[in-house]
């Protein structure tokens, strides 16, 4: 089905208010578009809209009245409601789509889905009670790693289950709702493909994979180039392309994946969040059209731009209290500072992100 | 005198509400300020401001209660009325300051200002009637150019007198107000200095210099790198430099100059802008902190940024109706689009631009 090209002027809907809603609102501000964000906090994304709506995502009149006034809706993050997100696209299109959050939303149905197409994920159980976490953790063996079906994030929700004993009491740590648990996979690296899929044919490109770090569950750094030899980027590309098509995706998906040392299979799929992702923020200062700009183009209907790099880049996240060196980190050459204008730095809280450039390497 | 640091957080107030208020709002942005526009008409900018007051620039009791509720006050225009200016003023910093604005919004003082410092300029001689119109072409010969004082922009405001006959005529067409005549300068390119200067220690950085071509008076590209060697490239950046410095300037300046053939004095100051300027357009693709997030962190007291370009760049304006392509242009590799998101194409309007990347090259 052909997608309406939306020319510039058009009116970006936007679900939530953070710093991811916040960077597309500005690039789609690069492109002409006026945006309106919709979301039940005030955030920093206000800052930059056009428009802003401040109401519950239950309020599903709301919700409807403001759809109606825009010409595409898209979203910052996975957990939107699906009747919120039902609501909007009862009225306009919604996109990367209904169907995407429903998978992602979801640790079980998302493990499940990418399993049934063949890819590698970790060895995986659900778990509903203290009976089906044993049967789990047998089949599956220990270390483990037991997490929410739903609503986590940054680390939150889950627990590490390295001994039998660890079974005791862990499902109440992560609050004794339906749960997964998950093997331990051994990885050498982490790393993720930025896929951007949509546009008029629903062609797709993908952005250099970068190696990640993390700290306390939080993403840390994303380095390019990352650890991936051609061969490996090759497959971690298909497995990408794959669950996008599936999913007969629009905008930009993140696939988070462990390089193992495995020769056959070195690529095993961790997660996958249907939005723009901070593992691509490096984007912003490293290639000529970046992933937010990328994700408001496809979800626009507009030709997907090129992804390559023209640098080298380190993205290190500033979480918290880190925010508070902006003076010494704007003093840095050769690297842009991203500050996300939120009031309080509290810990573990996403603050702002600095992008070190170095000049192409030929790899 | 120390400036205040503005930290995040803090808001900067920018008169003028078109695309360089717009992209001064959108670098503000990125390193966690908020943006107040105080503007005359509706335009892009409000789009991207947290906040924006609509009131005439005569209106000095609404420009003074906008300006107590920002940090800083910058602009976007040198026509900014010097009362609006000094209403401002008188409630908090207005920076670059109301000399700069004083000295580039009428030509004959711009002129003398920068010839009273032993700068090259090209000859001229103040036009208040017929008489003086017809001395001044006779102290400066013909081919020359009548320009208005005041208020001229865009290759608007001026007429060529290429023979005796153009005389007659000459200030009618110009609206016969106060004229400067200035000698025509032979050029083999037009270059302009970007020099930033601010900050805690009046230190002040200059980008790469472009080549500029014009197409009927309006800037049609820019391209780094420019025609200057590096002996003529420190010439250009010290003339800058002194006409930074003797204004105590604070924030982005651009110094538009003539090459010449001529051995000694290769460079000819054209005309000064205290702003932001179109030629300075490609920093936003080519350099990792453009002039834009430059003059925002000059103006609120930050260090300034390493102003290295990462790639070759040609940026070319989108005129009018050269605006209705962003579909083909959208699907160009390397290149960064910018539509400003102005409702009507009308001719000679600047609807946006294109920068083209290529990788650096050594010179």
């Amino acid at each position: 089905m052909a997608m309406n090209v939306l020319p510039p002027g058009s009116v970006i809907g936007i679900l939530g208010s953070g710093q991811l809603g916040r960077m597309l609102a500005i690039a789609a501000a690069r492109l002409g578009f006026r945006t309106h964000i919709y979301s039940d906090a005030s955030g920093p994304a206000f800052d930059v809209a056009s428009h802003h709506t401040l109401a519950p995502y239950g309020d599903l009149d709301a919700l409807r009245s403001w759809a109606a006034e825009v010409d595409v809706v898209t979203y910052e993050f996975e957990n939107v409601p699906l009747d919120a997100a039902n609501a909007a696209a009862a009225k306009t299109p919604v996109r990367p789509g209904v169907r995407a959050l429903e998978v992602a939303q979801d640790r079980l149905t998302e493990k499940s889905f990418i399993a049934s197409m063949g890819l590698p994920v970790a060895p995986f159980a659900a778990v509903d009670c203290e009976d089906t976490l044993r049967e789990a953790a047998s089949k599956i063996g220990i270390p483990a790693i037991l997490k929410t079906r739903t609503l986590g994030y940054d680390g939150k929700g889950q627990t590490r289950i390295l001994s039998a004993r660890d079974l005791e009491g862990a499902r109440a740590e992560i609050g004794g709702g339906p749960a997964i648990l998950e093997g331990f996979v051994e990885f050498t690296a982490e790393v993720s493909v930025l896929i951007v899929r949509g546009g008029q044919s629903a062609q797709s490109v993908t952005y250099d994979i970068p190696r990640n770090t993390h700290l306390d569950g939080i993403l840390a750094t994303s380095t390019v180039p990352g650890p991936l030899d051609a061969a490996e980027a090759n497959q971690a590309i298909a497995i990408a392309r794959k669950i996008a098509d599936a999913l007969d995706y629009c905008g930009v998906l993140a696939v988070e994946m462990f390089h193992t040392a495995s020769r056959g299979t070195p690529l095993v799929v961790n997660e996958i969040a249907p939005r723009v992702h901070n593992s691509g923020h490096w984007t912003l200062d490293a290639c000529a059209v970046c992933q937010f700009e990328n994700h408001i183009r496809a979800v626009a209907g507009w030709p997907l731009a090129d992804p390559a790099r023209h640098s080298d880049a380190v993205m290190t996240n500033l979480i918290g209290p880190q925010i508070n060196d902006w003076q010494t980190l704007a003093a840095e050459p050769a690297a842009g500072l991203h500050i996300y204008g939120k009031n309080e730095a509290r810990p573990g809280r996403k603050m702002g992100h600095i992008t070190r450039l170095s000049p192409k390497s030929t790899s």
